[in-house]
C-alpha cells in the first residue's frame, strides 16, 4: 500500500560547497568516520552525491579550472551510511555487503558532466607524455544521451555508473594501505615508470591534512588532525572497493563488498554519466553530480564464504559483482590492437599496459584522419563506452591488448572502405576542446611516423 | 549459376606429420617462403590446418605429451597465401589486405580439443610460479558446445577463431623484430620479471634452425639454413598480425592486415574451439585443428590511408578488426576484480598486468570453493569465453582489471547467495585434469591465505 | 553554457483529477483541440501524464476499481504540443514529425503501477472468454525494477514506453475512421467474433459525449458538443499512431509520425512501465503516470517521400519507428507455440489470432504447474518483457504463433528437468491477484483437459 | 578418448530423387512409417535432408520450376528416428523427447538456396492477391552470409533451422487431424477468406495417394493404398510439431515434443538457411539441403509433467523449446506497423492477420523507394532475419503487427533522413528476381495509393 519512492539518506545542495552540505561530506577513508545516516537490509534507499572536482570545474570556455585543480581535494564521498539487517543487528566485519544499483542518473536540473585531461604538473593521464596540456570538454545530456559542443559528431547513449563505491576500512586495512603505498613513494621514482615514461603524476598519494573532509570530524581538533594522518586518500580503488571506475556497475549491477568495520558503512560518489575501460585521461569519464538508488543485503560471514583472502592477511580481497541487465547495447566495434612495443619501437616484456598504450594511440592516430583533432579522441575514448581487453598475456614477449570501438556513436562511418573515392579533405570537427598551455619542462612524446 | 562451395587452397591431412603435408606447412615468419596458393579478391576461399601443437598431444589419460612438448615446433601454419585483385594484380607493400572470415570451424572426424598449461621449465603460462605443472584436459565437441571429461560441470558454445593469421613481414621488418627481440633477450633475466616472479618462460624466442619449417624450402639446403637463422618465430603476436590469440577473430569478423611484400602472403594457423580472453595456461584456448572460409579484399594504399606508423619507421602498425555478427550470447556475468597488489602484499605501480593477475587469481580461488579443483579453474579460465578488462590505469598507484565469467556456462548457480543453508560439502568435481609432477625446483608462489 | 535540462511543457498534478489539470487534457482526438505547448525542433522537452485511468485504481486491497471502470474516460492525454521548424515556422500536413524518446520513466513520488484485467461485461481481455472476472495486480518499482505483492517469485527490469503516442488527425481523416468504425459497429455482433467466441468487448467505441474531454474547449458548449460528437475515441491506434502499445517505444527509440494538421499536435499518454507483446489482459502493461523526455524534428513533405498510403487515400498510412539501444537483455527464453486450433478442437484458417491465444493458454497451464494462480500468469503475461511473434502465417491450415518469456525473470528455473526427482508440492505463489466476482451470465470457456 | 564426431544416422545423396535414397524418405505423417534409424539418448548424431522442393528447383535463369511446382510431394523427411533411453528402452507415449540442435548447416558442396513465391493457382503466399506471379531468387553462402545475384545490395548472416521437425502421430491424432481439416474444406470456401480475399491457396491439403512416399512402405503395396489415405500431409505445423517453421530454432535450442508413439519417431526435413517470421513468400525462407546434428533426451512421463492439453482429448499439446545462444545480433531495427484496416479501407476486428499484412504492406512500398522491386522486397522479407510480432490484440478494433528489419543488412543507410538533399533517381537494383506470367483470371489486388 505503500508507494515505493526510495528514502533519501543523503542529500546534496549543488549551490553548496562540499564542505558546507547539511549532511557533511569526506575524501578520504577512515574507519572513525561516523556514518551520517542509518539503512536495513532490503530497504530502497537514495544517496545524492556531488560531482569529483566538487564543483570547481564549470561549464564555461576555459580549461583553467582543470589546469590549476587541486587533487588533494577530489572525491567528496556521500555517506558513511551503515547497514543493519531487518531485526537492526548491524553489518559486522566478516560480512559481505551486497550493494544492488536499482538505479542512477545525474541530478534533476543538474544534467551535464565534464571530461578532461590534467596538466602533467598536476596530476597527468594515462597518456599524459603526448598530451601534457590540461583539456576540457563538457557534455550535455538529453535523457539516455550525451554530446559535447566541444567534440562534435558524436552522440551516445551513457553506461552510468558510481566511479566510487566502497565500505570502510578497519584500521588494520588501513595501516597495510599506508605501509604499502608508502614504500612505493619512497622507492626511487625514476624506477617507478609507467610505459617507460618518468611520470611526474601522483604515484601514491599519503595521508595528508591539506583539504581533508572527515564528515563530522571537525576541522582543526585534535581528533581531525589524527584522523586525517591516518585516512587513506581517495584515488585508487583497493580491497574495499573504493575509486574502482568499473564502466559496468550501472543500473542492475549487484555488488558484494567485503565489511571491514561494524555497520560496513558504505560511502559512494564520482558519478559518471559514461566512461570507456581505463578512463584514460584519468579526469576521463563524463564526471558529474548524481544520484544512486540502492539496496542492501548482508550476507552473515560471507567474506570467509565467498571470498579468498589472497595476500598476507585476511584482507587480502577484492569485491566481486554482477553486471545488470540494462546496459547500451552495440552490435559493430571497430577494435584496435596495441603489443607491447612502445613509441621509440623498443619491445617490452609481456606488459599489458604498454601494449594497451599502443592500442589506445592507434585508435586516436586513426580517428585523427577521419577529422578529429587528437585531443577530441582522447577524451572520447576516455569516456565513450569503448572496451578495454587484455587479449593475449602468455605470448612472450607481447602481450595483446585491444580497444574496441562502438561504431554507431559516429555520425559516419568510420570504418576502412574498399572501394575509395579520392580522399578528399575531411571534415575538421569543428570547435576543438579547450585547451590549455603547458608550462613545465618534461619533453614530449613523439610518434616518430605520427601526422601532425 | 555456379554452387558457392568454397575452394580449397590448402588441405591437410591429419594422418601426416606437419612437415609430411603435401603441401608444405611453416612454423616461422620470413618474406621468401615461397606462396603455396594464390586467391582472387572476393573469391571464396578455404584452408584448412592442423592443430598448434602439430598432432603430438594426444586424447589419451596422460600429460607428458604436454610436459615434454618440443616448443620450438609450434604453429605450424597453411600458407603463404598469394592474393591478387580481380586483375591478377597482386596486393604490394602498404595496401591493406581485408580479410573476411566467413566461417570456421573443426575438422569433420577431428571435433575435439585440448587445454593445457605447459612445465614451468618448459614455456610455462601466466600462473606459471603458481601452477607449476603441465596439466591437460580434452574438450569433446558437440556442435557448437564443448564439454570435457576432466573438467565436469560445465558446457558452453564456443567463439571459434584462429590464433594465429598475418601477412609475411619484409626483411626490414623481420630485421627490426629479430633486433628489438635480441635486445630484450640479451637483458638481465632478473630484471624481466612478470608479475615480480622471475620467469623460466621464453622470453623473446629468437630464430633458430632447430624445428624450422619453412615451407617448400628444402631443409639443410644454404637458403634453408639462411632463412632459418633470420625467420622470426611464431609465438608472439606482431605489426603483421601473428599470433594474437584474440578471441573475437570469428565468425563475420573483417580483419585489416597491413602488407609489407608483394602478394600479401597470409598465412594462418593454430585454431581455438574457444578462449578466454588472456588464453592465460599458454597452450589455453581449446587447441583443435580446423578450417577457415576466407574472403579477401585489397584496400590499394590501405596503410596510409588508415594506419598510422607508432615508432621509428612506417612499418611500425598494428592490424584494426570489426567484431563479427554471430558470437555467443551470454546475459548474466559474475565479475572479479584484481588491482595492482601482489600476493605479498607489495604495492606496484599502475600495473595492468600484475591486476589482471590478481583478478584470476581471484576467480580461481572463488570457484574453488564450488568444487572445482584449481587447477581445473584455471584451465577453465583460459578457454572459455571470458573477459578481461583494463577497467582503470589512471588511478595511481592501483590499475584495476576485471574478468568477467558467463553464468550460463555452468551447471550450478555460482553466485553468491543471501540467503543460504548451512554449508554443506561441495560437489566435488571429478575427474580431475590430467597432471605431471613439477620436477624443477623453482619455488611455487603460495597465497599465504588462500584454502588449499 | 546552458545545462540541458528540459523544458517541462505540460506538468500534471496527481492531486488533481483530470478534469481539474492546470494544463486541460483530453480524452479523444480531433484537429480542433488546442494546443496547450509549443516546442522548436531540436528543442529538449519534458511532458507529464497521468496514468491510463486517471487516477481511479489505487493501491489497495480490492479490484473493485477496475471492476466499475468507466471505459468512456480512458487515456487523459497531455498535449497536444504543437510543433515547428528552427525558423518557427509549424510542421505542415504531409511532413513527417521525428519524435526520439530521449528519457522517460514514472513521476517521482509515484513509483508504483498496476495490471489489470476488466470484467466481461465492462470491456474484458484477450482470454476473457477464460476470465470473466476483473482483476487487479499491483506492481512496486526499484528502479528499474519492478515487483508485485500480488504475484509473488517475479522480478523484472521495465521496457518503459507511452502506450499512447500520435498526432491530430485531420477532419478528413476523422470522418474516414469514424466511417469505418460505424460500419464495423453496425455489423452483425455475432459475426465479429474474436477466437470463435461471442464478445461482449467494446467493438469500435463511437464518439459519445460521455466522459469527454476536449482539452481548453469547455465542456457544454456548443462548440464542445459539435466536436465531442465527432471526435475519436482513443482505444486503438491508428493512422496517427495513438494507442499502438507498441513495447519497444523506449529510451532511444525514434518515431516517425505522419502530420496531419498544421503544427502537428503531437499528445502523448497511458504510460507503461513494462508491457508484453500484445497487452493481453486489456489493461495489461503496469499501467502508471510518468514522464517524458523528447526531442522532435519534421521532414518537410517526408509522409510523400517516405511513406506510402495503403488504402483509397493518401491518409492512409502508417507512423515507422527505430528501436532504441537500452532494452533490458536477456539471453535465455522459453518458448510456446500455438496453432490455429481452437480450444474446443476446431480448425480455423490461417487465424494468427486464434494460435496466438493458443501460445498464451499454453503458457498459463505450463506456470499453473510451478506454482502460479492461472490469472497470476494472466497478468503477468501481459506485462513482463515477453515476445509475441507470428512464426508462420502460409502453412495452411495452421498459422503458428509463439510466446517467449525470458527465464531471468522467476525466482526458480522454468525449464522442464530431464532428470527429475519425484515431483513433490509445487511452492503456492501467495498471496494471489486482487479478484472481483464475476456476475455476468456468458458461459466461461474451459478447456476440457485443463488443471483446475 | 572417442573423438566426438557425429554418427550419421540418415544420409541423402543428391544426386538421387528423393524416392531413390537409400534410406527412404517420407512426404507425410502416420505412425506406421517405419524408422530407418535408432539413436540412443545423450548419443550425438546427425541428420542430412534434401531441400523442402525435392530437388526440383533449380539454380538457374527462370522462374518456371516454381510456377509448375507439384505441391503434393513437398517436404521429404529424413527419418523417422526411434528413440530410446540410455537402457535401451523406447520413448513412450506420454513422455517427452527434448532434442537440442547442437549443429547446423547447410551440404558440404551444396551451399545454395532458393527463397520463391508460387503463382496464385499454386499455393501462392500470403501476399498472393497481390503478387499472383510465381518469383525465385537464388542465394549463395559464404559461410555464415547469403547473398543473391537477383536481390542485389543485401547480405546477412543466417539465423538457419530446420522448417519440419517432429515426432510420429498416434492413430488417434491423426485422426484428429483429418477430422478438423476435412471440416474445414467442407466448409465454404468463399467464407475461408484470408484477410477478405478469396484464396486460391491450399486450404486444408487432405491425405492423398498422389506423391506420397511413406519410407519403406512400398508405393502400390495395399498397406501403402491405405495408409497413403490415412497419411497426414507434411504442410501444417500441428501438436507433434511439424512444418512451425520458427526462425529461431537454431544452433544450441531445445525442443521439447511430445511423443505419441513407441520410440517417439523424430523426423524433420526442409532446412532454411534463414527465414523472416512469418515465412511470407510460402517457399519463403531460404531453402536449402542440410544437415543436423542433434542429442535427444527422454523425459518419461514428460507430457503429464509438463503440458497441458488444450483441447478435447490430452492429444491437443504443442511443443515448448529453448532459443539457443548463437543468433545473429543486430542493435539497429526500423520498424513497420499495420493495423487491421485492409487496403480497401476496410475496418476488421482485431484481425492480427490484417494487421501484419498491412505492416508487410507498408514495409514493401518503403523498401521500394530505396530502388528495390516490390517482388525483390517480398522475398527479401521472407527469408532476412525480421521479426514479426503481435504488439496489440486488446485495442479494439485494431489488431497492431510490426515488423521489424535489421539494418545492417542493407548496403545503404535506409532510415528516413532529416536532412536531405533534393531526393534525386535511387539506385535501382539490378537485375531482379526471376519471374513468370500470371495466367490466372483472379483480380489482382491493387493498393489505390500505391506507387507503382
Amino acid at each position: 500500500m505503500v508507494p515505493s519512492s526510495p528514502r533519501v539518506v543523503v542529500k546534496v545542495d549543488l549551490k553548496k560547497k562540499p564542505w558546507q552540505q547539511t549532511q557533511p561530506l569526506h575524501n578520504r577513508w577512515h574507519p572513525e568516520i561516523p556514518s551520517v545516516a542509518e539503512v536495513r537490509a532490503n530497504e530502497f534507499f537514495r544517496v545524492e552525491m556531488i560531482d569529483a572536482m566538487g564543483g570547481i570545474v564549470k561549464d564555461d570556455d576555459s580549461s583553467s579550472d582543470i589546469k590549476f585543480a587541486d587533487l588533494s581535494t577530489t572525491h567528496h564521498l556521500s555517506g558513511p551510511i551503515r547497514v543493519v539487517d531487518e531485526d537492526g543487528v548491524a553489518a559486522k566485519p566478516g560480512d559481505l555487503l551486497v550493494v544492488e544499483i536499482c538505479n542512477l542518473g545525474p541530478l534533476p536540473g543538474d544534467e551535464w558532466g565534464y571530461t578532461a585531461s590534467f596538466d602533467r604538473e598536476n596530476g597527468g593521464g594515462f597518456l599524459t607524455d603526448h598530451f601534457p596540456c590540461a583539456t576540457k570538454a563538457i557534455w550535455y545530456f538529453e535523457g539516455i544521451y550525451a554530446y559535447s559542443p566541444h567534440i562534435p559528431g558524436v552522440r551516445f547513449p551513457g553506461l552510468t555508473h558510481p566511479g566510487v563505491i566502497g565500505t570502510a576500512p578497519s584500521m588494520e586495512l588501513l595501516r597495510i594501505w599506508n605501509e604499502r603505498e608508502r614504500q612505493l613513494e619512497e622507492s626511487d621514482h625514476k624506477s617507478l615508470t609507467l610505459c617507460e615514461v618518468v611520470h611526474q603524476r601522483p604515484l601514491a598519494c599519503l595521508p595528508t591534512t591539506k583539504g581533508c573532509l572527515l564528515g563530522s570530524i571537525e576541522e582543526g581538533t585534535p581528533e581531525w588532525e589524527r584522523m586525517a594522518n591516518e585516512a587513506a586518500r581517495t584515488l585508487p580503488g583497493r580491497e574495499n572497493g573504493g575509486n574502482c571506475d568499473i564502466k559496468n556497475l550501472s543500473r542492475g549491477s549487484k555488488i558484494y563488498l567485503p565489511v571491514f568495520v561494524e555497520g560496513a558503512n558504505l560511502s559512494t560518489g564520482d558519478m559518471h554519466f559514461s566512461q570507456g575501460d581505463g578512463e584514460i585521461s584519468f579526469c576521463g569519464a563524463i564526471e558529474m553530480s548524481g544520484f544512486l538508488e540502492l539496496k542492501c543485503e548482508i550476507i552473515r560471514n560471507g567474506m570467509q564464504e565467498y571470498l579468498t583472502p589472497m595476500g598476507p592477511t585476511p584482507l587480502h580481497v577484492n569485491p566481486i559483482f554482477e553486471i545488470g541487465p540494462v546496459e547500451p547495447r552495440f552490435s559493430e566495434w571497430l577494435v584496435f590492437e596495441g603489443i607491447s612495443v612502445d613509441e621509440s619501437g623498443r619491445q617490452h616484456y609481456l606488459d599489458a599496459t604498454v601494449a594497451y598504450k599502443r592500442a589506445v594511440l592507434n585508435a586516436i592516430d586513426y580517428l585523427f584522419k577521419f577529422g578529429y583533432s587528437k585531443e577530441q579522441v582522447y577524451l572520447l575514448l576516455s569516456c565513450c563506452p569503448c572496451e578495454g581487453r587484455l587479449s593475449g598475456i602468455v605470448d612472450s614477449p607481447n602481450a595483446v591488448a585491444t580497444l574496441a570501438i562502438p561504431i554507431a556513436i559516429f555520425d559516419q562511418d568510420i570504418r576502412p572502405k574498399t572501394r575509395k573515392v579520392p580522399v578528399g579533405p575531411r571534415i575538421v570537427r569543428k570547435p576543438d576542446v579547450l585547451k590549455s598551455t603547458y608550462d613545465g619542462k618534461l619533453p614530449i612524446t613523439k610518434n616518430p611516423s605520427s601526422s601532425t
